[in-house]
């Protein structure tokens, strides 16, 4: 294997209503671009993005169903036709595309292997990106903490086993880009979780008794955002 | 010259409430780091970060005299003594350290060149890591915008031959960090602001009017933010 990399295009966008990270991934070769966890109300701004970047959308992913906003999946399909939207196998939503643990997904040169990692919802997945030693965790890892385990099948013990078995166990400098962050962090390694992560540096059962003493209140747009992305956002047509 | 490049730890900070963004540049190699812009509200964070990647501290950067928060380096130096704090000589403000058009501010292995780029401020400074292909703009350009010149010795006419000779004079290709962003945008490239600035694609004559009919709000934080970053933030002690 050539030990030049295939150039990556990468760019992290921000919601700052939910905190929430979008990433926008192209081969700098073909040209060729996946956008994670795209967010409803930002799909103009993305689209904008992807125009003058003059790169071209194959892939809308999800690394899991949202809780707290509506993903822009569907509407970007709606003005992308070629674009294609990606879930995990055991989301239970709808997604033209189902990936399952160790699949890959290609865009030009490069590929995102597919890592089942549960606990915060059943169909979580981590995509690792190893030609660039990073990788999208979604909700099953954020920095210095992790995602809420106390509804749409969430398990604490779950979580811990996905974690430490998918994502602790990458090479501890790959970069671990999460789909939140709240305190004005946008990135972290393996190696600084491994040490410094505030809940999965602890045994399995301290780990539970954390998770199932948080005390979260509802989320605040679960009600909308739940039903709509199980149907891949809003405006994802029915199937004939 | 050797193509290994020294190794560089980057970290993209965010203060949502004034949308500003904080960089943290650490040598990989001696753990020499500096920071630009830090936010006073968002020292503890900055500080437990510090400690937690174990690098240290020798400079605590300001691209300019803040208007819309006060500046953490202050507050860094009571922390941490040997800290030093930086700033363009053309400032008007206390700094440790003033830096001049070519010189440049050293951490480990890695070297940031100073560039003057007034318009915004007088005193406004781009700093460029040659090495890694980058450059921290503060508020001179924005990502497809840039900073008002509507007060602290702001001119349009100014800050457009200083983006122009000082920015987009750099290779095509090099990465481009500023000190805000409205839009949930991280980074841009010296190839994409030339093509897709709102602003500075312009000519210099509608670049001048573009600015001179922004009528923007009075900053919501100048009148607490100047007096206090012209003293390097609230906690720089007066000197002997």
């Amino acid at each position: 294997m050539s030990s030049v990399k295939n150039p990556l295009i990468l760019r992290q966008l921000f919601h700052k209503e939910t905190s929430t990270y979008t990433y926008l991934l192209a081969c700098g070769n073909t040209k060729e671009a996946v956008l994670i966890d795209p967010v409803l109300d930002c799909v103009e701004r993305d689209l904008k993005l992807l125009q003058e970047l003059g790169v071209h959308l194959v892939y809308g992913m999800n690394t899991h169903v949202h809780a707290d906003h509506i993903t822009g999946t569907g509407k970007l399909k709606e003005a992308l036709p070629d674009c294609k939207s990606v879930l995990g196998s055991k989301s239970g939503a709808r997604a033209d595309v189902y990936v399952a643990q160790d699949e890959n997904v290609k865009f030009g040169n490069l590929a995102l292997e597919c890592r089942s990692t549960p606990g915060h919802t059943n169909g979580c997945t981590t995509y690792v990106l190893h030609e660039h030693e990073m990788a999208f965790t979604g909700d099953a890892l954020l920095i210095r903490g992790c995602g809420r385990t106390d509804f749409q099948q969430g398990s604490p013990s779950v979580l811990f086993e996905s974690v430490h078995s998918q994502i602790f166990s990458l090479p501890k400098h790959y970069k671990l880009y999460p789909a939140h962050d709240y305190k004005g962090f946008s990135v972290t390694t393996v190696e600084e979780e491994l040490t410094h992560n505030t809940r999965l540096t602890k045994t399995k059962e301290e780990f539970i008794k954390i998770m199932d003493n948080l005390n979260l209140p509802y989320p605040k747009r679960l009600d909308e955002s739940l039903p709509a992305n199980l149907m891949c956002g809003v405006t994802d047509p029915v199937p004939s």
